[in-house]
Order: structure tokens, then C-alpha cells, then sequence
């Protein structure tokens, strides 16, 4: 089937999930999590299927070792995309939600309710248990979603697919709801399906994320970088400095939410540096520091590039800097907008650099590392944007709704309000669509 | 100054917008409304500049009598510029907002809030008044603005533009904030800014803004065009489907929410047709119907072309279907997810038609010309949306708003929780971000 096909298909059961029930979405999850734990033989051969050819390339160096583990199932893994799906099934419905309600004159009532947006696009490297995780996210919401998968994956992504897809329709989720894109060339066609993909959600490294932003149209989902900073200040507790720097640089480096520039005010830094240093290169970081850094304690030299370099590595570099206001100015020129936090106990420093800082998330005396939607307490993470429209920072489920607005009126026209009949009287409501409906519908 | 360095200021000034409070926004507001008013002379002396220019291209047949009627200034549309001003003054803070707030821990506090989205694209062709209504929205909400207008009005916005700026920056509003640019070939080199310009709010034709969705990766709020329906269902009472059919279609039609085509069930349409046609036709309203409306009244016969047509004029395309189901997915198919509407009697009819068809706003009983900002008690219309992302059907000033995440911390480390010895407690909160801001600073 061609994927212009596939698209479509999908637009048109999208149609038809928008008013799928509660129950259907959330049995249908659980009818999935159960195939998936039933048919784990079958799903551990496909990935042996996978991991064959994957070990040839590692053999021939084409693919590294990091990215051959990601590839494994084991039983334990799928016990656990089980669970996960299980797990976004109780979480709270994001659709039918009220946020706004007026009375615009008697008898004339305005609903602003969440729905689904309609087909999602998710395009993602490698490892496959993104492929439940997100197929759960968008059947949650009531989304249709057409996967691309990577390569690698190829057999344990297919196995997955068709075990999501036979169990969700079978438990009532319309046909042609998920539908998934092998090839790699067909990614350049899905890219130019605007009219029919309304929302695009990557996740893989900085490079393929940035090569779907620059080559569509549809709005994408996502963030290319994690360029975090932690400014020390002047006034900052020693000892809170150096365990949320330590933190944000060593308990997981390869995460976008991870520290990659330490700014120290110069006032403190001869005392703070040396704590610092010699807590990260115990736990081997390789420190590159500006000339003033390299003052007070050993340090590879920094580059100009480095203050732009996104590491994902036990690498840092530090910076000293005279004021707050070079801090933050500093942050909003080489920052991408992520994550950014300050250690100070002065709330006024605090305070402006938190509103100063233009990043989607901004810390006081907290590690970075906190910007995740699971720790923001958001249920489920669709992704962490650090674009500034449709969703900002990290996504929960609410990423994957928009809103309709709803107008129930007994025959009234404009004229009669523009020619001065009548007068609009905008009374905002607490009125809940979903009773409204109820009532109407005397069920 | 080249278009990149007018952006660049613009950026400059978005950084210290975001915290500008709102007595300042709202004092150079009503500042601006006062020079404008002040100033009218000179506003109309340009104007008349460009009336002698626009003068000589109607008589050259290269201007609608229309267009130059749109230019024309007079004493009292300047007065009603200001008092719109000051009317954006008067409406609610849409910044520092806490839409969520949440205690992830005993000490560790999150709050999302609204602010700025930081520099604004504002394109727009003709109408001199759309340039301070425009500017007024951004200062409001603590945008920078970088503005494009016609060139047919170039004397009358370089001077409004002026007379903005210079009084908004001396009551306090950073320098640059609001930037002007004049030649067409130079849009084009504003569209490529995605690094600076945060969102597009286009106003004009639906060329010009397919033109503009076409050609940038800056997401754009705004609708190409509004093909909108009414569907009169076998159970609709007679008298509202006419009076609703008659005011969406007469009252203004050159606007997006005026219907374009007439849905009529079959087993009302001998008694409905002949009314509607009736009273359409003594307004002047030339009707297009497909075969079977043909057999009922005279109407001209409409072509496939008809049913995606927006024609903005005393015209409207009539068909007849079986069924609400047809009904819905004609409109599924050939609507412009702007506005439809249903007129029936039946709730279960049009519960099913409001939550089946996919467009930003569906009403129920009701003109589909009532959406609109500044009906739907929005305060002002930023535009209206049919996109999916970021803001859909009238939005109001939180449409150019975004979020960011604040989170405050004792010194917290994320190894804690995932080492086990911290668990996470999630209490929502109904903190404010102003409170505890006010509450920190002492003040």
C-alpha cells in the first residue's frame, strides 16, 4: 500500500476516533498489553531476527555497541511495554475536557472542549519499545498515527504493529487507525502529506530531528538540542552548588536534560571551582574552562564552539562571569531553550533570572534534570518542546489535543446583535460540555 | 537598516518585554491612543498621500473602488483606532497566569505559566487600522512586533507606526520593539527569519495567505479561507433554518464566517427550499443548486468546483443529501474546518453533527457569523485559526501567549528518586506564581 494511501487511511478513521469512548481507548489499550505479554515468544524471535543482522554491523563497525543494547528485548522488557500501556489506560482522560464556557446572551452557549488533533506522525530511531509507547499515547488521546520506525528494528517494530493493530480493532478502535512506513524513502513522502498529517512527533539525535524540521511542513513536536545551564551565583549555598551540577552532569549524561555549561560568578568562583573540580573528575568529567577557570583549577581549554556544544557526554564547560545579567545574557545567546537553572539564596538573583531566562523550563536550586513529564507530574511524556507555539517544554498527553468550540443556540442570528436588537452579555460559565450533553441527550 | 536588523532589535527587545509589568503596557497604550488622536492632523495629511496615488490607480482600473473605500481615513476612524486602543488596555492581563501548579516534592514547587511568545510577524495588506489594532495585541501581551502593510498604505502606516513607537518607547516600553518594514522583496527575506521570528499573523486575501504558508517554516496563525455550512436536518424547525441561513449568508457576506453552501435533507427540502429561495432571492442572492435542489426551485446549476468555492459574495451553493451521515462527510471533505452548523430540533442529530465535523468552531441552532472574538467574549480577536496546533477557531490574546515552567527547589538532585531514597509526591497545587513571587521578594 502506498503511503499517500496509509495516510489516508488514517485520516479517515481519525474521524471516527474523535468520539470513541473512554472505555473503548482504554480496553482496547489493556486488550493490547495483554497480546503483547501473550505473544512474547513470537515478539523475542522477530528481534532475534533483528539482532542477527545487527551484530554483522556491529562486527563491521557500522553500528556502535550502545545502539546494538537498545535494539534487545528481553523478557523482562516486554513485561514492562505492558505494563507501560497499562499504565497510560489509568491515566485521566485528556479529551471531552471544558476550558472554556460562556453564556453569550440567554439561550446562546459557547463550549471550548479538548479533542483529538486527528493523524499524528511518528518518526523514531532504533530502539522498539517507542513504537507501543507512543501508538499508546495516540490511541489515548483518540489520534490515528502512522509509525516509521528505524531500520534496525525492522522485524520487532512489525511484530509489535501488528499485534497493537489486530487487538485495538478488534476491541473497537475503527480500522486503519495505525498504520506503519518501512522504507526510508518514504519518510521523504510522508514529510509532504500536510494535508492529510497534522502533527509530527520525531524522537532520535540532534541530526535526524533537525533534518524532519527543515524538510516539512507539518508543525513538529520536539526539541533538536539540550544546551542546559546551571549559573553559581555569588550568593549560592556551596554545597547545593556542587551536588546539582555533579547531579545534572553525571547521573545520566546522555540526556537532553542534562548540564552542559556551568557559568560561576567571579566572586565565588575561587572558592567554588576547586569543590566542583574535584567532585566531577572523580567521576571522570572532562572539564574545559574558559582562561579565568583555568586560573583556579586544572582545565582543558575551552573553544569558542564549545559554548554551543551539546556534549551528551561526561564532558562540562565553565565559564566565569561578573554579573547576574552576563549570566542570563550568555544563556539566551548560546542556549537552545531547553532547561536552566540557578543556585543562588538571594530570591531577588533568583527571581530575575527565572522571568530573564527565555527557556522552556527555568530552576531555582533544582537540578536539571528535573524537566521530564513524569517528574513534572504530567502522567506520560510526549516529548519535551522547546519550540515556543502549540506546547512548550515537557509535553504531556495534552500535547496530542486541541480544542473545538461548541455554540448551542434556539435560532439567533448576528444582525439582530449588530443592528442593536439585542446585546451580547458574555456571563462565563463553569458549565461542563459533557453535562450539557448528558442532559440533551437524557442518557 | 536590512530586515535581519530590524529583527535582531526586535529580538533584542522581546527579551526585556517579558517582564515589563502591566502598568507599563497598559500606560503606553493609552499613551499611543492619545498621540494618535493628537496627531490626526498629520495621520490624515499622509493618508491623503497615498488617496491621491490610490485615485490615480482606480482610474487606471488598477485598484477596486472597494479597496481604496478600505484606505480612506477620517477623523472619526482615527478616534476609533484610539478608542480601540484603549480598549486592548482595559482587558485582562493575559501574562504571568499559573495554569498549573503542582508540589513534586516537600520543597520543590512547580508552576506553568503564561508569557510572552517573544517577536511577531504582522503581514497585512491595505487597511491602515490594522496596524495599531495589531501592535496594541502584542504590547499587551509583551511581544516584539516586526510589521509589513500594504503598499498601498505606506504614508499612512509609516507615520502610525512612528507615532506608536515613539510614545510607547518614551512611556517605558524597550527600544525596538516594534519595527516597520516597507518593500514587498523584503517579506520575502522576513519569511526565511524562522531563527528570530517566533509566529506569522497574516490578514488578507486567501492567496496571500496560502502565499505565506507556502513560502516560511514560522508557524503561522491564521485560516486561508472559510468555507462554511449550514445543514438543515428533517427534524429542523422552518422558520429559525431560514432566518439562520439568511443572516449567515446577507448580513455581511465578504467575511469568513458567511456560509457558502446549504445542506437540506431531503425529506424537508420541498417545504424548506421554496422559503429559503424566497427570501435569499428578494436579498439578491444568486443560488447555485445541484440537480434535485434544481427540480425543487430555479437556482442556477452548480458545478463540482462549487462545493470548495469561497466566494465572499451574495452567492451560495445548495445540495440536497439522505442523511445527516452524508451531510457531516460532505463537509468532512470539502469544508475548510472553519465554521458549520447544524439547524434541527433533534439533540441526538445534533449532538452526532457537533462532535462528528472536524472544524475549529460548530454550532447548533445558531448563525454560523457568530464566530468571532469579540462574540465568543474573547475581549479581541488576534484572528481565527484553522490549524490544529498552538490555537484553533477566534483566539483571543492567549493566542499569542506561550508557557514556561518555573520549578523551585531546596538543592534537590534527581539521583534521590531514582536511587529510591525520595519519592515524588505530586500534589496538584492552586498556587500562584505571583504569590509566591510577591511572597519571596518581600514586597
Amino acid at each position: 500500500m502506498s503511503v499517500l494511501k496509509k495516510v489516508k487511511e488514517a485520516r479517515q478513521a481519525a474521524l471516527k476516533m474523535a468520539n470513541l469512548p473512554l472505555e473503548v481507548r482504554n480496553g482496547a489499550l489493556e486488550k493490547a498489553a495483554r497480546e503483547i505479554e501473550n505473544q512474547k515468544d513470537a515478539i523475542l524471535e522477530a528481534n532475534r531476527s533483528d539482532l542477527r543482522r545487527a551484530e554483522r554491523l556491529v562486527k563491521l563497525g557500522k553500528m556502535t555497541k550502545a545502539l546494538y543494547n537498545r535494539l534487545v528485548l528481553t523478557e523482562k522488557k516486554i513485561r514492562s511495554i505492558a505494563e507501560s500501556m497499562r499504565s497510560v489506560a489509568s491515566l485521566p482522560d485528556p479529551l471531552n475536557r471544558t476550558v472554556y464556557s460562556c453564556r453569550l446572551d440567554e439561550g446562546l452557549d459557547l463550549y471550548k472542549v479538548t479533542c483529538p488533533i486527528g493523524v499524528i506522525g511518528a518518526i523514531f530511531e532504533a530502539r522498539p519499545d517507542v513504537l507501543p509507547q507512543i501508538s499508546s499515547l495516540c490511541l489515548k488521546s483518540g489520534n490515528a498515527v502512522v509509525l516509521k520506525g528505524g531500520r534496525e528494528a525492522v522485524n520487532s517494530n512489525r511484530i509489535l504493529y501488528e499485534i497493537i493493530r489486530e487487538s485495538t480493532e478488534a476491541a473497537g478502535v475503527p480500522r486503519g487507525w495505525i498504520q506503519l512506513i518501512e522504507a526510508r524513502r518514504e519518510v521523504r513522502e510522508m514529510l509532504k502529506l500536510d494535508e492529510y498529517i497534522d502533527l509530527l512527533v520525531p524522537r532520535g539525535s540532534k541530526q535526524f530531528i533537525t533534518y524532519i524540521q527543515q524538510n516539512t511542513r507539518i508543525p513538529v513536536l520536539g526539541h533538536a538540542e539540550g544546551i542546559c545551564h546551571i549559573y553559581v551565583d555569588s550568593e549560592a549555598d556551596l554545597e547545593k552548588a556542587v551536588n546539582i551540577c555533579f547531579d545534572a552532569k553525571v547521573q545520566y549524561p546522555a540526556v537532553c536534560n542534562a548540564v552542559e555549561k556551568i557559568l560561576v560568578h567571579s566572586g565565588i568562583a575561587p572558592r567554588f571551582l576547586p569543590l566542583l573540580a574535584q567532585k566531577l573528575q572523580e567521576a571522570g568529567v572532562e572539564i574545559r574552562g574558559c582562561p579565568r577557570t583555568r586560573r583556579i583549577i586544572e582545565a582543558k581549554a575551552a573553544k569558542a564552539s564549545d559554548w554551543k556544544a551539546e556534549y551528551l557526554d561526561l564532558i562540562v564547560a565553565v565559564k566565569i562571569v561578573d554579573s547576574l545579567e552576563e549570566a542570563i545574557d550568555h544563556i539566551n545567546t548560546y542556549g537552545s531553550k531547553h532547561t536552566d537553572a540557578i543556585v543562588t539564596e538571594n530570591a531577588r538573583n533568583a527571581i530575575l533570572f527565572l522571568e530573564r531566562v527565555d527557556s522552556s523550563s527555568v530552576m531555582w536550586n533544582a537540578s536539571t534534570r528535573f524537566s521530564d513529564g513524569y517528574r513534572y507530574g504530567l502522567g506520560a511524556e510526549v516529548g519535551i518542546s522547546t519550540g515556543k507555539v502549540h506546547a512548550r517544554g515537557p509535553v504531556g498527553l495534552e500535547g496530542l489535543t486541541t480544542t473545538k468550540f461548541y455554540l448551542v443556540g434556539k435560532g439567533q442570528v448576528v444582525s439582530d446583535y449588530i443592528e442593536g436588537r439585542k446585546k451580547f452579555k458574555h456571563e462565563r460559565l463553569k458549565a461542563e460540555w459533557r453535562d450539557f450533553r448528558r442532559e440533551v441527550l437524557g442518557s
